[in-house]
């Protein structure tokens, strides 16, 4: 087991568990060819075939409940995002230098759910290019480099944002840019800001001026933070007085996750400079995009000129609008909030679970120890258990210690019920 | 007109030609939702509805033969691709830590077609997080960050790979860590060796100890550097003798477009340490890659894991492999050169052209003065004279006076004929 495999929860380790020799030639075939910077989930990975919905199927013909996978946010393979990409496809893919009706259509639609101040938006392929260029933009705004982010945060693999990437594990090393800050687990804005501050005096220290302060507004890697929401006002704050701006890393709580609208800042009331965003905005299809408060990028628009062969092509911008259709008709944020507020109750009223943190489909539960500390051989096992009986989440947070529930935002109560059952037997089991 | 303006050939510039209403009101709303670091291309920009193989459809049914997108390299939504696309969004699209064969597949098909010490592939989602992803793993294998591109460059667009991209302008600080060296566009090898070795001592002095040579193997935005095939190879030598690898960028040159094999490098006679390749690998599909020789990742791998959420996910690996498909199926390969050939001779028996420097159906045609001088005002009105006659190029090179052509390799000879006819039109009216 190597560093890098200490650091990633729910890593597969090779050799850990005996394979069926298939599977086992599989990944060998897989470590010949991609090399050792890949990682696999699950003590006995998962062989996938075909997903549909919140399912998942295996090679075998076995089914899994997605409870995990918040990229294929309306479902696995829905039927109106699936038609739109195949249709815009065979019409015309090309890139931003052309004109064309649908990527205005859709930014306008887009800022149309965000407040007025969030008055443009720019196109990338990944969420990682997204908080890249997010911090372009800011450093270029502020003309400062400091960057405060969360103890296990994470934002993406570019050289930049891996390096305020905490949650990558010491073999990543942390940008001399960065400062870390606990996550507000309980939601104490005041000590979050505190915090905050003290980050900033720290960078000054350094001789390093503050450009922002950087967070996924529900601290998914941290082992999620959602209450009372507005305790992230105090931090924000606090880095504006400072000089430095506020980027809303919105990759995973955004497009309705949180039941509470499609952005979990608006949750907190607050308008970011820059917003970011990623994983469900295309279903799975590859695009991401960054919002942002005119005023920060007038100098750097006039003088650096940004381009992304792919980032908001013509299929991309496809598949990004069918996904707004789906949420709003399928009232997706609603049913995430319904739904999540029954999951997370359940989980709440279950016995030998620690405290739950949620909001809408966004949900993360603790395990701790009989004398309260973090349990992070149990909520490992557990995570296993729950995949060898069809039921698929991961672990979260600096300890590991968090099961981190995510599931597609058409999760109904019956998938509820079931998860739930098949979670007492996995706990029954130790 | 901003600096950044000046800096990007072919920019369409605000004001300067009256548009028809509803396109200045589409430009009007597009410049207000994305902000002012998008360009659009040409005086004229165009409106763009639908693509099929060489050609583009404009909104007012015009057709425009597309000799520039070197992206959609197997044609304008090719069937074949398309149908992968749709069959495989239908089905399942997932991500790299779930075992599945077809990404395993691929890989070795990719790998198969590259010399036998480049034995490991890392996906992405754009060619600049490709370029990103290189230089984290030669960095982490050298110790050491110097980078030595050529002074007209261009590598993408993280805050990474911007630095390390000259023809960005002025407005984009190139790196500390970069020192540029002018290309060998007259293929001249001893010469752009001493200039490596130059860069090399350069960063020395300043305390920086080299990482990389990242070139472009055809100097795309340089102007165009093909011949004679083999001038590489002293350069790559100085570099490696100073401890740096060769990364060559095959993002614009690779998947067949020089009619000599899929890889351009390969022509040199040359084994890179690390290639990355983009654009054209899914038509379109935003997938890239980075392919290596196991040990130049050996030490990245063990403690930092690698993971890039739409990166070859099971949708991108589908468009790829189709694309290899059809390069196999309709010897893209073999028509690239053989079409190439026939343009590049048709180019040089025209009178009021310059120097012609391609290799297959990448190729560079410098407009010259009278008394011999870059007429960067010539190649730009030349281009949008072009454009106006329903034909697609752009220029390249530091002066700009270089017109930059790269049609989809399905470019026949007729095409050829049709482009030349239609340059011969506009070269008459001056």
């Amino acid at each position: 087991m190597t560093p890098a495999d200490r650091s990633m929860l729910n890593a597969f380790i090779p050799g850990a568990v005996e394979l069926p020799a298939a599977e086992q030639a599989l990944i060998d075939r897989r470590r010949a060819v991609l090399g050792p910077a890949y990682r696999l989930f699950y003590q006995r990975p998962l062989h996938l075939v075909r997903g549909e919905d919140v399912w998942l199927y295996d090679a075998d013909g076995s089914r899994y409940l997605d409870a995990y996978n918040n990229v294929v946010s309306v479902g696995h393979c829905h039927p109106h995002v699936v038609g739109a990409i195949a249709a815009q496809a065979a019409t015309l893919c090309t890139h931003t230098r052309y004109l064309a009706d649908a990527v205005v259509d859709y930014a306008e639609r887009l800022l149309a759910t965000m407040p007025d101040a969030l008055g443009h938006v720019m196109f990338t392929c990944s969420g990682s290019e997204a908080n890249d260029l997010a911090l372009r933009i800011a450093s270029d705004f502020t003309d400062a480099d400091g960057v405060i982010v969360t103890e296990n945060a994470y934002h993406g693999t570019t050289q930049l944002i891996a390096g305020l990437s905490p949650s990558l594990g010491a073999g990543v090393a942390l940008s001399p840019r960065a400062r870390v800050v606990p996550a507000p687990l309980h939601g104490d804005g005041t000590r979050f800001a505190a915090d905050v501050a003290r980050a900033i005096e720290d960078l000054r220290v350094a001789g390093i001026r503050p450009c922002a302060l950087l967070i996924d507004t529900i601290f998914t890697s941290d082992g999620v933070a959602a209450d009372p929401a507005g305790f992230l006002a105090p931090a924000v704050k606090a880095i504006r007085s400072a000089g430095g701006l506020f980027i809303a890393d919105e990759v995973q709580p955004g497009f309705g996750r949180t039941g509470a609208g499609l952005w979990c800042f608006a949750r907190h009331g607050l308008v970011p400079d820059l917003v970011t965003m990623g994983k469900p905005m295309g279903n799975g299809y590859p695009v991401a995009a960054v919002a942002m408060q005119p005023r920060v990028v007038a100098s750097f628009g006039a003088k650096a000129r940004y381009f992304n062969t792919f980032g908001g092509n013509s299929v991309a911008i496809a598949a990004a609008g069918a996904v707004l259709d789906v949420i709003e008709r399928q009232g997706l944020v609603q049913n995430a909030a319904r739904v999540g507020q029954a999951f997370a109750a359940a989980l709440r009223g279950t016995a030998g679970l620690g405290p739950v943190r949620a909001a809408g489909l966004m949900l993360g539960v603790d395990l701790l120890t009989d004398a309260g500390a973090p349990d992070t051989e149990r909520a490992n096992r557990l995570v296993n258990r729950l995949r060898d009986r069809g039921i698929l989440i991961s672990a979260s947070g600096k300890a590991g210690h968090t099961l981190k529930i995510r599931p597609p935002l058409s999760f109904g109560l019956e998938h509820v019920d079931l998860f739930m059952d098949r979670l007492a037997t996995a706990l029954r089991s130790g």
